[in-house]
C-alpha cells in the first residue's frame, strides 16, 4: 500500500502485466538465450513457447509501441506490483532471494533524456520516500551499470549485517557506493624516505600473507602481495602477456575496476600457476615485482610504501626492505582495490563500511529495448524516434526480510509501524477460564477494529508464557495483556514491542491511549 | 479491497501461496495426470517438474498438514488473492476467460462435518456482502457438485446477457439453480382425455420438429421428440439395449438429468443413426415411441399430452392423434428436460431464465484431498482422523468484465461506485490555452486528493468532443466539466455518468456537492 500510494502520487500509472510472457518478445530483445538459465521456459497445450516473466522490459515496450505514436504522449510511466520468478541457482534466507518474489516494476518512457533525466530523479526521491515511510535504515548508493555503459542507476540498501552486499558511505555526506565501484583516491601526501637495507630472507612454507607475516613479525599493511592478470588479447591472436598488479598485504583485489584498465584482459583472467611460474621462475606465494620484465602496476596505497616486504621470485624466499625507485623502477600506479573503512570519500571524509540489502533499483535503460523492439514515437519534426525509457525496481517481499533483518532481537521481529501485519495484540489470558477476560478482550477488539486499529487477538488455550513468547516473536508493535488478576484491579498491562517498556494502564483510559500510540507511529 | 475486508471480516486470514507448485504435490492428489492441458507444466534447471497453479487445495492441503495437528486449532480458514493460469483451449471475452486471471481462493479445514457446514453458510453470507458492495446484480444458485457426491456447491453469478451460463430462479422467493440442475416438478393437474383418431400421415422430407409442424399446421407442443440413447452397460459385456426418451418437442434434453436415471449409461451417449435404424426401422427423423419393444421413458410434460404428433417409424411417416394408454402403452415417467420460463418452482413459483457469468463458486469439498494427501489431526480421543475441506472461489478480474457487461450503454462503461478505478473525473476543457482552466482544474484536483477523493485530470490537448466521448467510455462515475466559459460566470458543469443527468455547479458549492455524492455511493 506504501508502495503504491507513493508510485500514484509521482504521477506513475498501475497496470497489471502478463506473468506468462510470450517467447517472441524476448526473441525481439535478444534476450531468450542470453537471460540464461535464470528464464523459466514453458511451452502451452498448442507447444508455444512461453517464460514466466523474471522482468518487464519486453513486455511493456510492447505496449508502448502498440499504445504511443507521438512525443506528446510522453513522458509516461507505467508500474505494476506483481509475482516474479527467477530460477536462481541457489535459492536462499527464506524470502530474502527466493525463486518466485513479488516486485514492483516501472518503466517510464520518454522523448528525450532530459525528460529521462527528470524522471528518474523524480523515483529516486519517490524511492527515499517509500523507504522513509517504511520505517527502513537505507543507503541510495550508485551501482555498476553493467552492460549498459553511461546509463545512470543506483541501489537502495536496507543496512543490516546480514545484507549481501558491501557498501561504502560516509556519515559526513551523502557518499554511497557499492565497494565494488566506490573509486579509492590518490594519496595526497609523499611517500617515506627509504630507511632499511633489501635484504633476501628464507620463508620456507610462508605461501599467504598472514604465514610471512607472522614469519617476519611484520603486519599485512607493510607487505605486498603480486597478482598476475591477462593482458588485453592481441589482434593477432597471440598469447597476450601478463600483467603484474601489486596491492598492499591488507587490501583486496578489486576485479571490476581492473578489468577497465587499458591493456588488461576484460573480464580479467587470473594467470595460472604454471603461467606465473614460467614468468616469474616462482610459485604464486613467492612472487614480487622486482626483477621482473612484465609490466608492473601498484595499486596507489602498495605505491606508498616504503621498507616494505614481497616476494623475491624464489620459492620459498622473501625480500625486505623494499624501495620503489630504489631497489625497482618507479611503478605506475592505479586504483586496484577495493576501498576499506578510514579510506576518504571523494570529499575528503572517512570512509564507514557497511552491509546492506538491496531493496531497490532505478535504471536509466536509454534506447536498448526501444531500439530493438521498434518502440519509436513521431518527434517534433514527425520524424520516428526509438524512446528513451528508464526503469525502477522494488522488491516488495525482499523489504519484509530486510526489514526483519534489520529490526530484531534474540526473542523475535520488531516491526516497523508501517509494515506490521497488525498494529496492536491483545493477550487474553487464560480466556477459555474467564468469561471477564473472554468478554472484555472481545469488547477492546471490536472498539480498536471500529476506530480502523488492524488489532490480532490471541485467545488461544496456551499458557500465559507461550503467549508472550508468541507475541515477542511476531513482533506486532503494541502488546496489551489482559488478565483476570488486572481486570479485578480495573487494569491491563501494556507493553510495547520495540523499547521493551510496560505501563499499567487504567480500563477507562486504555482504549484513548492505545489510538495515541498507534496514530504516533 | 472489497473482498479483502470482507474476508478479514469474516476470519479468514490472509496467506500467499506459490504460483509455481511442485508436480509432487499434484502427483499425490492425482490430479497431475487427471487435471490434462488444462494444466501448463514446465521444467526448472534442474529438471524438476512444476505447474502454474491453476487452484491451490494441494499446496493448501500440504501445508494444512504440516502446521495443523490437533482438532483444537480447528476451524481455520486461508485465503489469497493471487494470479492463476489455465491453459483454457479457446480463451475469449478478454477478462471473462483469460488464460491468466486473478482469483481470490480461500480454504477451510474442520474436525468435523457441523463445523465446515457453518464456514460454509459463513462464507456464503460473505459472499453476498461482497457482491451487494460491489454494486452488482446478482444470483446464488445451486451448483452442480460435479464428481464429489453429495457435498454443497453453490455458484454466485452476476446477470448479463451475454452470460455463458442459463439460471433458472424465481422473482417470489429466493429460488436460483442453473438449468443444468432445475428440477421440473410432475404436472398436478390430469392429462386431457383423447378427441383425435390415431391418423398415419405422410411427411416427405420433414426431418426436424420445425419442419414437421409446418407440414402438419400444428405448434411444436403438440409433437413429442423421440431420443435413442445407449442403457447402462451390462456386466457380461453384452452390448446394452437402447432406451427411448419422449420429449415434447418444445423442450429440450437435459443430459445430466437422463445420467442420472437408472438403467442408462452415464454419461450420456447417444445412439447412432445405424443403431436406430436398426431398432426402429427409420432413420432419427421419422422415429416415435409406438410400437416399440425399446423402454420408453417419457418427459412429464410429453406424458401429458393428448392428441399429439409422433414419428411413425416409417421413413417420411409421422402419427398424428397418438394418445398415451389408447395408441401405445403409458411410459414410464421422469424429469428429462431443461427447464424453461413458465415452469414452476418446487416452491410453485413461475420460473424466470437468466444469463449469468460465474464469479464465485463454494465447495464442501469433505476429505477428498485431505485423505488422499494424509492431512490428519488428531480428534478429542486422540485419533488420527482427515479434516474435512471447503473452498471458496472469486474470479476478481472476471468481475470487473462482468461489471461492464452488466452496466453499460451504447457509449461505455457505466462503473459500480465500489469498482470505479476513479470516482471522479475532471475535464479540463482546451486546459492548453487557458490559464484559468488549467489552475482551476490542478486546484480541485489537488482538494479533492485531500479528502480522500479518488480523482482523474483529463487535462489532455484534445478537443472537447473527444474528451467527453473517452470520459463516457471509461465510465468514470461523476464527471467535472471546467472549461473557460462557465468559470468566467462562476460555473462548472457536472454530471453523473449512470444517470446521464447534468446539472451546472456554482464555484463556492462544488467540492462539497462532489464529496457528498462520491460519498453517497
Amino acid at each position: 500500500a506504501v508502495v503504491r500510494e507513493e508510485m500514484d502520487a509521482a504521477g506513475a500509472h498501475e497496470v497489471l502485466m502478463p506473468a506468462v510472457q510470450p517467447a517472441e518478445l524476448w526473441q525481439e530483445s535478444g534476450r531468450w538465450d542470453q537471460y540464461g538459465p535464470l528464464l523459466l521456459k514453458m511451452q502451452d497445450r498448442h507447444n508455444r513457447e512461453f517464460c514466466f516473466g523474471p522482468t518487464h522490459e519486453e513486455v511493456i515496450t510492447d505496449v508502448a509501441r502498440k499504445e504511443l505514436q507521438s512525443y506528446k504522449q510522453l513522458p509516461v510511466t507505467w508500474y505494476q506490483i506483481q509475482t516474479k520468478f527467477r530460477d536462481e541457482i541457489r535459492p536462499r534466507f527464506g524470502l530474502m532471494r527466493a525463486r518466485e518474489f513479488v516486485m514492483k516494476d516501472a518503466y517510464s518512457f520518454h522523448s528525450d533524456a532530459a525528460s529521462l533525466e527528470h524522471t528518474y530523479d523524480e523515483m529516486a526521491a519517490t524511492y527515499q520516500r517509500i523507504f522513509t515511510r517504511l520505517g527502513l535504515t537505507f543507503k541510495a548508493v550508485e551501482a555498476d551499470t553493467g552492460e549498459i555503459g553511461g546509463a545512470r542507476s543506483r541501489e537502495f540498501h536496507v543496512l543490516a549485517d546480514s545484507g549481501e552486499d558491501a557498501l561504502a558511505y560516509t556519515e559526513a555526506d551523502d557518499f554511497a557506493m557499492n565497494i565494488e565501484l566506490a573509486p579509492v583516491t590518490p594519496p595526497t601526501t609523499d611517500r617515506p624516505p627509504p630507511t632499511a637495507e633489501l635484504t633476501e630472507v628464507a620463508t620456507p612454507g610462508a605461501g599467504t600473507i598472514e604465514q610471512v607475516c607472522q614469519h617476519l613479525a611484520v603486519t599485512p599493511a607493510q607487505t605486498v602481495k603480486t597478482l598476475l592478470v591477462e593482458g588485453a588479447a592481441t589482434a593477432t591472436g597471440a598469447t597476450p602477456p601478463l600483467v603484474a598488479l601489486v596491492l598492499r598485504g591488507d587490501h583486496s583485489l578489486n576485479p571490476l575496476k581492473v578489468a577497465r584498465l587499458p591493456g588488461i584482459q576484460a573480464p580479467l583472467k587470473l594467470a595460472t600457476p604454471e603461467a606465473i611460474r614460467q614468468a616469474m621462475g616462482a610459485g604464486p606465494g613467492s612472487i614480487g615485482p622486482c626483477k621482473t620484465a612484465l609490466r608492473v602496476i601498484a595499486d596507489y596505497s602498495a605505491a606508498q610504501l616504503a621498507d616494505f616486504v614481497c616476494g623475491a621470485n624464489r620459492d620459498g624466499q622473501h625480500l625486505t626492505g623494499v624501495n620503489w625507485g630504489r631497489d625497482l623502477p618507479e611503478p605506475e600506479t592505479a586504483d586496484l582495490r577495493n576501498i576499506v573503512a578510514g579510506d576518504c570519500s571523494p570529499n575528503g571524509n572517512p570512509i564507514a563500511i557497511a552491509r546492506g540489502i538491496e531493496v531497490g533499483h532505478i535504471f536509466q535503460l536509454g534506447d536498448k529495448y526501444s531500439a530493438s523492439m521498434g518502440a519509436t514515437v513521431l518527434d517534433q519534426n514527425g520524424r520516428e524516434q526509438p524512446m528513451l525509457m528508464g526503469c525502477y525496481g522494488i522488491g516488495v517481499s525482499r523489504i519484509v526480510a530486510a526489514a526483519i533483518e534489520q529490526n530484531h532481537d534474540e526473542r523475535g521481529i520488531i516491526w516497523p509501524a508501517a509494515l506490521a501485519p497488525f498494529s496492536v495484540l491483545i493477550l487474553a489470558l487464560n480466556s477459555r477460564k474467564s468469561a471477564e477476560v473472554r468478554s472484555f478482550a472481545a469488547e477492546l477488539y471490536a472498539n480498536l477494529s471500529q476506530q480502523g486499529v488492524d488489532v490480532m487477538l490471541d485467545d488461544r488455550d496456551v499458557r500465559p508464557g507461550v503467549m508472550f513468547a508468541d507475541a515477542d516473536l511476531l513482533g506486532i508493535p503494541h502488546q496489551v495483556v489482559v488478565g483476570d488478576r488486572g481486570l479485578g484491579q480495573g487494569i491491563v498491562e501494556y507493553k510495547q514491542r520495540g523499547s521493551g517498556e510496560s505501563r499499567e494502564l487504567e480500563l477507562g483510559e486504555l482504549e484513548g491511549f492505545i489510538a495515541a500510540q498507534v496514530a504516533a507511529a
